[in-house]
């Protein structure tokens, strides 16, 4: 299975061609449509206030209900535009933004409305792939699950077991404790308020994949193929699995997760490894952790330049924007999560 | 460019074909050998006692001195081996090492000696890719550098510049403060000590990249396809662009990098995006750290499990092993960060 | 560059996204429309009365009417259809269309209305896709243009100079000999009386390659790229390279090229290679013919099978169908020459 | 599976490295050196007095006689070289050879000897390759055969039904019927006799394939991946599917394969689509047929020029070549085959 995302912030629509997709899968449309919703803007005052009246179209693909094997071609319109707010912007740079490194790369030719094809809003069309990825993976017995694990250094509390994500799935605000929840979102407001914005990470599990799936190869490798998903996802900096950064303060003997056989199978008493053994399912969840940097779009007052003199040029960013993409980014990673995992099973 | 590298641990040969390589290259075979090296253990008492005599063959893609465009396929032969050391763990998986993923990926028919396919011996010829990409690279004033930035918590002091990196290659344990270098021993000497190993982490940066190369999509953002190359090398699990993992505690008022216009042209006053927005370069240095797992091999007694009957089982590794692979993984990270930089620039 | 064609011929709309465009093209939509209406059906007596008012949209990718670079999306609306001329043969496959492997494929989730994904009008996507990479051809000075070289047995006469061809490219019927092009259509026009159809050859050139790009390995060799662009267009049986089948009838002094050095540089008295050595182009222009099958949709009763109960069954195709389709395959060949020779120049 | 061939002619060894390859199969050794000695010259007086000791090492990829599905290289040390019969043609390329298109692309780089990575002894690890795909094919009862086809214009009688090539396979000069076959011999040395070689063609069919794989989709019809495996093969200029270039001279009654349900399931009375319907597999016999070109390096004087002066040339080529290829590349043409049928599989 392979996605092709195409479109922009302010062109007409924005979308995705799946190519490889299983045939006769009973492609469930509100399932798609619901993980948009989860993806959408509006539901928490810590959002933007922008309505994106996501509904897909399905072009191609499927036929009386089921996928055909075809290409799956899925579309959104693009509605609610306000591209004046961009035109003043055109020639300054938002500092960390795609803007200065996507007009060398375009020659000069970008899309600057609404971040054009850098906007956040290209990951829906992500969201629907990821959608179509997940019932796949259900007929297999495997789900996607995960929970904001960090905001501007508000940590939830650790994971016992990957299964707690299930009940965390129709949270609001995806949290294991509703208590560190709120302060996040404390921590976001505090930001929105201060015209500023803020980072944070998402810890993601993919449970049910057997052992014995990648290789310790370029290109095979599990972590190497989660991560080239991952950070497709914008905004996403770092991709860490297991314990990650962890291991660089660890000892052999604390990181290595001792074997255990139960009436379930071989697993491993600890999960530090985040399911991946030599770049190899081991039949433990998948567990990883990215972290996705604050919001480049800020009211503040920042230092950029004039594309076309060179000169320095103070830029204020006016427009909606989310002081923090975290909460929405959640369903963003496990589509990706899931896309993943359809390529290291070989789908 | 694309390299594949195949080899077993205990096998007569490992090697790499490197498809792509730009032709009429002048090889200079001595900065390979350097570079295999540089990997090479014995050079410090931290590294284990296994003598590889890693000298590299050419078996084609040069002629005359200068890559002909045809495939570039280098071999080094196994010499210094002790399969006996290993025949005891054949239906013992080591805890945290690939053995019981491959086993099953492997359908039972896994090279076990060794590490067989798995083992450390392997980046033996993805340095000697690299070092063919560094003298691609060269060609362009592109360089790669690298320090020990973390063993078992002790921090290396935090990289003031990119260039400084450049005094640091030469160094046998190659730190940016020395006597931070001396602590990180010491912590791989206890271990060592105590029978028990530690991870640790490796900062790098790709210096002289231009902006404008890469893209936001799948597949050829830069650092999607970094991270690819990067996972592929054995024991990292986390791969962290700029301020990495940091984000998630800061504001987007600290993580942006306001612009400047020197004479040099358009940089940015800060680097935590670490030289890529929107998944293009950007013209600052590529600058990312690694987390690698401490070395599953420890001797102290571990529990695992007979793969024939399912029963526990309690094991002890013996053969000579290294503490901690960070200081030899340096090279090695290097390389697949050369690798990634010439897939980047479309080499 | 690369595409993704999706869409059914009786869904809501066709369409292709092409990735990696070279970014800041001038794109002549126009001339993209211009393509599809010499592909369209209607313009002679000899093609099917369907009336395909292909007006193709573009959803991405375009900025200002230049290329983005980001991936282009160009939807083509479906309107004039007829879906129950084929719900009559939905469990009677039609003998060598691809209705009854297609079942297979797709596990009986097959979208069977006017042939599904599988439909001759797939190819208006691809002929869309084909203009845009003859746009970023001609800034190369390179051009491809072709002739039918032969239907139901009447040839074309022999090609003197593929610039022949740029006379060609205007006529309804595009051959070098119009007497020859007159028996042809008699041909067609007697195959459709009869309520069968016929089949051809087209002989397409690339002109202004120059030397040197390609490689003799698999998936670098020019044949190998060329040849896979063109069995992509349905109906495509042969590829034949220069002299093509005719060298299994040739000695090698009649078959060598011999060089001559002239003003315009290196070039070969005869081209029987067609362009390339080794895999690799030479300079002279690319030259290959390609057959296409008869049109397996005819009016004459055939036998096929009930795929429910497997038992025989008599089946009569309604419908407007093409009695020839290689003089509307014109364009399509080209389209698929023009994106091979884009690959081969590493656009 | 992938597979990389590397090597020269004149160096020190040529080989593969097959990625990808299933584990846990036995892998019959002898069965690959048998398919090398099909292909080695010396067998009969028609082909090259060069001898070639193609014996294969396995470098990597199997244990105690299983494949383990890490990457699996084959080596073959070359030995027989006669450099100096090379040098006088290193500055004046030889006609319709690599030679002059493969100086432009190495940038002057060029290994010359022997034809470089040009030779057609690069076939050797294609074929071993081929044969560890066979052994795979044949555990899903797939096979593999061919015969020549034609020669100079004799050809040899049409095939009733591709289980007759099982007969062929073991023969010295692999022909139906043998009266032809000593008409080729005849053809072939004859022209030997005049300094000169002829050009013939190959039939190849894949028998046991089900019917459903491949798509009509770029990158996944069934003929386009053959072709692009055929194509790889030196001297193939056209690759033909079923009724090939024969479908212009048809009608559809006529090319239409009527449907035949019979206890072995749902087959076609006759097989002009070569088993490819839209393609994808309709689980008849995959059959086709390539052209190779006559051998350029004939002894005849030949019009060339220097590639440092531009100025003309005469050269004759000396050493000792096939005055045809074609019988030795029954065995190359098989390879080829069975590594597209596994790509065809999802293998």
């Amino acid at each position: 299975m392979r996605y092709s995302i195409f479109g922009e912030s302010h062109g007409p629509a924005i979308g995705v061609v799946l190519e490889g997709v299983p045939a006769a899968l009973e492609l469930d449309l509100e399932q798609v449509q619901a993980e948009l919703c989860r993806r959408a803007p509006g539901k928490d005052p810590t959002a933007t206030a922008r309505k994106e009246a996501d509904r897909v179209h399905v072009l191609s693909g499927v036929f009386e209900g089921k996928t055909t094997g075809a290409p799956l071609c899925m579309v959104i319109q693009n509605t609610d535009q306000h591209s004046t707010d961009y035109e003043a912007l055109r020639w300054t740079p938002r500092p960390s933004h795609g803007d200065y490194a996507g007009f060398i790369a375009s020659q000069g030719a970008l899309d600057f409305r609404g971040g054009g094809h850098f906007s956040g809003r290209l990951t829906a069309p992500l969201v629907a792939a990821g959608a179509v990825a997940k019932q796949i993976l259900a007929q297999r017995d495997i789900w996607v699950g995960s929970h904001i694990s960090a905001i501007y250094g508000v940590l939830d509390r650790a994971m016992d077991d990957p299964e707690e994500l299930k009940s965390v799935a129709g949270k609001a605000f995806p949290v294991l404790d509703d208590a560190k929840g709120e302060e996040m979102r404390q921590a976001i407001l505090e930001a929105k308020a201060e015209e500023d914005s803020v980072g944070g990470a998402i810890e993601c599990a993919v449970m049910g994949v057997p052992a014995g799936f990648g290789a310790p190869d370029f290109g095979r490798n599990v972590e190497g193929i989660f991560s080239q998903y991952l950070f497709a996802v914008p905004a996403v900096k770092a991709v860490c699995f297991g314990a990650g950064v962890g291991f660089s303060y660890m000892r052999g003997s604390e990181a290595n997760d001792p074997f255990e056989v139960t009436e379930g199978g071989v697993g491993t008493k600890t999960n530090n490894a985040g399911g991946v053994n030599g770049g190899i399912t081991n039949g433990m969840p998948l567990v990883f952790e990215v972290t996705l940097r604050p919001t480049p779009s800020i009211a503040l007052p920042q230092e950029s330049f004039d594309l076309r003199t060179g000169e320095e040029a103070e830029i204020e960013i006016a427009g909606r924007h989310d002081p923090c993409i975290v909460p929405r980014a959640v369903p963003v990673i496990e589509a990706a999560a899931a896309l993943a995992a359809c390529e290291v099973l070989g789908i």
